[in-house]
């Protein structure tokens, strides 16, 4: 039993990309104890019912909404798990959760809360295509709902020029495409057409699709909202083979390429 | 059975930051199916013997001489795992492995070759302290062996510049800190000394130990060659509690603090 002898907690856990095989036990054991679990509704239907546990299946977008439910009823004695896919605390619930604990009331300060950790899409996808980020990276949600579009095209020119491998999170939103075909023309401009880069969808799952082109060839409709992109740095190699090919930056920098 | 029928393979996989409870289940699997478990002597450790096992635990920096040897036993027909800390495509074997695939002999590329992923020390600690790098962030590894110091300085300013969350890997070497205090010095003229600053020593293990500083008050000491380090962005924040602080960065980015 985590926490106290009657008392609620919270533990926001990240189920990784789709395959049971890449849910931790530690995350396991926390839903095998839960009262409660929360979270956008295809990732709770990931969770298994059963007899004295409550599903709180909600829909995207709401994430504070559901992050001050699930204080609430942690706060009430529940056992409450938030769950996120791939990593809570990488573009997902677990810094929901801060930011209405914070806003919230003092009380819900002494709440036992925890956050256990996921495999992240970007290394799913990494691990699936080779070792694009075997060198430094960055990670960029491209989605424009919770910043300005300035912000986003100034890290990627920043990054860009840093020589980062970069890795994208929700490259594009259920309705527009716009966005993502803006970032691939900037980082055309910046990288130039040789560029490799990985569209990797549903990693871990039965729709699991990786598709290898030059940034001279990759177009914003060959990534949906099941898609993590990864675009490699000036040092990013491929190897081809008769089995798929493989995708790496090797670990060493001998010089800046600029 | 992983691989054709009497056929060798290797896989190259993560075994997370320390704790068993953070294995994946896929990582499992394929150590209990090896012959040959290949890696740098700790963590080789952290598998356990059995009969019909060989384990090969080798010194640091002796990666490609390593990644050659696992690559010619699985052409010899060895089920082989190679073990890393952590994620394998994060600073650790899975590039080297590739290194040493692209300058070998050409039939090593028909070998079945997998990386499976683990829980990388950044999402570790950052799950630990609260969700520092739950809006956009970097990863950089600070040591100098592989790469020339003028570019991690340069990559340091403009991931600065971008408002980057920073994790930092191999903060200090066996022998010197001159190099992270370096880093420090440079990011505290960048950044200013409020800027909050993690140092994670082996979490998920007894010796777990996390400390909160402001950047001006961080220094090369507080990080040893098991410490993850992690600088926030401008909008990281922390909330204090009694239980410990939570540090954490917001989800949304209302404009550019510059």
């Amino acid at each position: 039993m985590i926490g106290g002898e009657d008392g609620g907690w919270l533990t926001v856990a990240g189920l990784g990309p789709g395959s049971e095989a890449l849910i931790t036990p530690e995350v396991n054991a926390a839903l095998n104890e839960a009262s409660d679990v929360i979270g956008y509704i295809p990732y709770v239907a990931r969770v298994g019912s059963r007899a004295g546990l409550t599903l709180h299946p909600s829909d995207n977008r709401v994430e504070l909404d559901r992050a001050a439910h699930a204080l609430e009823l942690a706060a009430q004695g529940r056992r409450v798990v938030v769950v996120s896919s791939g990593d809570p605390g990488v573009f997902a619930m677990a810094a929901a959760i801060f930011e209405a604990l914070e806003a919230g009331p003092a009380r819900w300060r002494d709440l036992d809360i925890r956050v256990l950790p996921g495999i992240t899409a970007m290394l799913a996808a990494s691990a699936r295509a080779g070792a694009p980020l075997g060198h430094d990276f960055c990670a960029i949600n491209l989605s424009d709902n919770l910043k300005p579009w300035s912000l986003i095209e100034r890290r990627l020119r920043l990054a860009a020029e840093a020589d980062f491998a970069m890795a994208f999170y929700n490259p594009r939103s259920r309705t527009r495409s716009e966005g993502f075909a803006r970032v691939l023309e900037l980082l055309r401009e910046v990288c130039g057409p040789e560029r490799p880069v990985l569209f990797a969808r549903a990693v871990s799952t039965p729709d699991e699709q990786l598709r290898f082109v030059p940034l001279g060839q990759a177009c914003a409709d060959m990534a949906d909202m099941r898609t993590m992109v990864i675009v490699g740095s000036s040092l990013t190699r491929i190897i081809e083979r008769a089995a798929g090919p493989i995708l790496y930056t090797p670990r060493s920098a001998p010089c800046l390429a600029s």
